[in-house]
């Protein structure tokens, strides 16, 4: 058996690669935050990471930044060595990732690669985004170019309005209500106003979101996450390595990344995002497990449609189920399956590019027993799915508890 | 000896990785490319890849794309799913990472970390740049939105003025002369002539280039790359597979990566690229080689200084010693060292977030010798060198013949 060794560290597969756990996590209030730099957010997240782990900065060897749109929105590129400099780490080697709203995810993804690959031990993953150095309409203008510019939004088809054609969608085929897309807002809520960091950390009403004004019929304002400010950081090393830091480290048991058409009308189905099936079918492959096996998940909402569509691709009910388990109650702290217990990308806040860095830090708290008020009971397994664009790509990330 | 094996596997050194070929090769030509967009252009690079490899589009299981300014440049963010859908493989998971200038080289790295790590089999690296959908100046401002924003371009300080003063600097500290900056363009161009694919394939003088327009002193018209569209790819697999494909394979037999303070004003030394020099001692070392025996290196040259500071910097002459090297022809074709024999960012052209890849063509080529009438003699490694910005970081990779 032993003898064999040889021949697989030349042919290694995906089982080969070392295991790696989140020792230290970190991020900042999300919100409208006049007063800090993305820079200023990006440190914060990631001092704070370092110090949840009890790691020194000279221990980093990389940093890798997820980001949507700092060009347009600060007028900032190559803002990963920006970072890593004004965190004092400036001979850290730090690499940017963009994939429009998964950033944060993909650049967990790559953090993942490097450790698990056994080219670094310590890597510190960061996610950022400072969208309100822009006007509202220019902001949703830059959500907009992550769908594609030349076949959608030059015609005048919005970010908001994509999702809108998704939900109607939806509500045609599958009989989904615009009371079960408010549910969605007012659970959001529900777990955000258990959390301190989130930008909304209110209770809302079905009554209340759908009284709203309309954004995009049928999505109503609170139907919408947010335009956000914020930053989160995770701190990486191997398995081996983790248990002589301070805190309980907590597992990435496996990921999936899976693609789609960009434009929205290329697509064979809109009422179904096929890059979180084949990223999630990925993700449970890989760990031998299925979505009957998650506790938990911080599921993409930017819309609650998004978030429908999510528990159905993956896995977590049937297609066409998702509206009428989240009216049962079926998504709610602990309840049949607990979904965006951090509040969401909805309720949370969505500062883009941190989104998915965001969704680990939630699951790490959970894993750790440490979510406070909105703590999942008796949790092994949580998901995390991040999506960019209207989903033409998706990253599934699931995480262990330490054991 | 081998019962030790299980227990490396958990303990990975870098040595365990797999090792990593390029086994295809494809590009674009370089140039102002009115009638093709970003997409056209990446597809039209990586189907040549795939072509020259002999591989068939459903093979590739990952996609990188190197990428500077879409969101500027084209309005378009999430470019990675983009290229990946129009090429025909929307189900490829695909990624974009950006660094600035060095853009293309960190994907390349992404790109050997998935290969090497066991992760996946056969992953197309491209780059992609399409700068002439904006006006000249506008394209400047996004270069310059590489350097610190905050306490460099909002005062005035452009990214030609900041190059300009390293190059004061250089010229001050080591008697580097006008005559010498004006000596790497024309060997550029020299080189660039005899390459179908460069910007500016024709030859010029030192008189010509010390007689153009000043950009920013002491760097004139000439000392500058040009704004560029193109866009290149690279096809990886295994070492251990990549004898099944058609082509010769170069292995990817190094690659190291550095960091530096993003703004030149907060470095010790300004006539020194640190980044480059973190990233190339990396790379050395990791194949236990040195300088002396590289045969060929592909710099990066955006402005002329820039490549006496990189040749210096990666060790293949002394600090001070880049400008009379240059000068006394040791860079020219077959000398010395033969230096950016494709033409560099200099005269075959500069779309930005190409370049890193394009150098891996040149090297792939040279290394398969058929590279033409620039072909470096009997060439066994061959340095790849891309930075971003004015060198906060620094992306090294090198080639290896197959042999």
């Amino acid at each position: 058996m032993q003898c064999m060794l040889n021949i697989e560290i030349r042919s290694m597969e995906v089982d080969d690669l070392r295991d790696v756990a989140i020792i230290g996590i970190g991020e900042t209030q999300i919100g409208e935050l006049w007063d800090k730099s993305l820079r200023e957010l990006g440190i914060e997240a990631g001092l704070k990471a370092l110090k949840d782990a009890g790691m020194r900065g000279d221990e980093v060897e990389k940093m890798y930044i997820g980001n949507m749109s700092a060009g347009k929105l600060i007028n900032q590129e190559h803002i990963a060595p920006l970072i890593a400099d004004y965190a004092g780490l400036s001979e850290v080697p730090s690499t940017r990732i963009e994939s429009g709203g998964a950033s944060g995810g993909m650049a967990l993804a790559e953090g993942y690669k490097s450790v698990a690959s056994g080219m670094d031990d310590f890597v510190v993953v960061g996610g950022a985004e400072k969208m309100t150095d822009v006007g509202e309409q220019e902001a949703k203008d830059i959500l907009s170019s992550t769908a594609d510019q030349e076949w959608e939004t030059v015609f005048g088809a919005t970010f908001d309005s994509l999702y809108a054609m998704m939900a109607r969608y939806h509500m045609d085929e599958y009989g989904t209500t615009k009371d079960q897309l408010a549910e969605v807002a007012v659970k959001n809520h529900e777990n955000a106003a258990k959390n301190p960091n989130a930008q909304y950390p209110r209770e809302t009403s079905k009554d209340f979101v759908k009284s709203a004004p309309m954004v995009s019929d049928p999505l109503g304002m609170f139907d919408c996450a947010p335009i956000s400010d914020g930053a989160a950081a995770v701190a990486l090393c191997p398995v081996e390595k983790a248990e002589s830091f301070q805190t309980e480290p907590v597992e990435i048991a496996s990921i999936g990344q899976g693609g789609d058409n960009l434009a929205v009308h290329e697509r064979d189905d809109i009422g179904t995002m096929e890059a979180t099936k084949r990223a999630s079918e990925k993700a449970y492959k890989r760990e031998d497990i299925g979505p009957k096996d998650i506790d938990f998940a911080e599921v993409h909402d930017n819309y609650t449609i998004t978030e429908i569509m999510a528990i159905e691709d993956l896995g977590f009910f049937d297609k066409g189920e998702g509206g009428p388990a989240t009216e049962k109650g079926k998504t709610k702290l602990n309840s049949d399956i607990s979904i965006n217990t951090s509040g969401g990308l909805k309720a949370k806040g969505r500062p883009v590019g941190a989104t998915g860095i965001n969704q680990a830090v939630e699951a790490t708290l959970q894993l750790r027993e440490e979510a406070g008020d909105r703590q999942v009971e008796n949790a092994e397994y949580g998901l995390i799915h991040n999506i960019g664009g209207t989903g033409a790509s998706a990253i599934v990330h699931i995480l262990r508890r330490w054991s």
